[in-house]
C-alpha cells in the first residue's frame, strides 16, 4: 500500500474568504507578521500496490475532476507520501 | 516575504466523512485500487520578512490553536514553501 498526497488550492485570482477569516482572526489571537493567509485541501489517497507512472496520472485526472473544482481551484500537487519511519 | 505551509489532517482514529465520500465515488468515475482516501486542510501563509525559528514556532502554535481543531485533528506538517522559480 502507498499513500499519495494531493493538494487542492483556490486560484489566486479566486477571493478566499475562508483564508480572509483565518487571516483577519491571527492578530486578534496575538499571531502578528502574517500578511495573508489561503486555505486549501490535502488529500492522502491509499493505493493498493506501487505507485507507477500510471497511477500517479490516473490519481492526477482523479484530482482534476473530482477533488478539485477546475473552475475556481488548481491542483498544485501530487506526489508519493515518504513512508513514516 | 516568505511563505509557510500547514498541513491539517484528521485524528486517524476520527470518522472522515467527506474522505469517505470521495472514495466512495472513485470506482464510480473509473478511478479503480483506492482503497482509502482522507480529507485534510492545507493553508499557506504569507509572513513578512524571514523565516526564523521563532516564527515557525509561533506558526506551529496558530495552528494548533486557530487552524486546527485538537480534538479532531492533527497538525501533521509545517514547512517553508520553496520559492517557485
Amino acid at each position: 500500500m502507498a499513500t499519495i498526497l494531493v493538494h487542492v488550492m483556490p486560484k489566486p485570482e479566486i477571493l478566499d474568504p475562508q483564508g480572509k477569516a483565518v487571516g483577519a482572526a491571527l492578530p486578534r489571537l496575538g499571531f502578528d507578521g502574517v500578511a495573508q493567509v489561503r486555505q486549501g485541501k490535502r488529500f492522502e489517497l491509499t493505493v493498493d500496490g506501487e505507485v507507477t507512472d500510471e497511477v500517479l496520472a490516473k490519481v492526477r485526472q482523479a484530482a482534476e475532476t473530482l477533488l478539485s473544482n477546475p473552475v475556481i481551484e488548481d491542483v498544485v500537487e501530487v506526489t508519493v507520501a515518504q513512508e513514516s519511519a
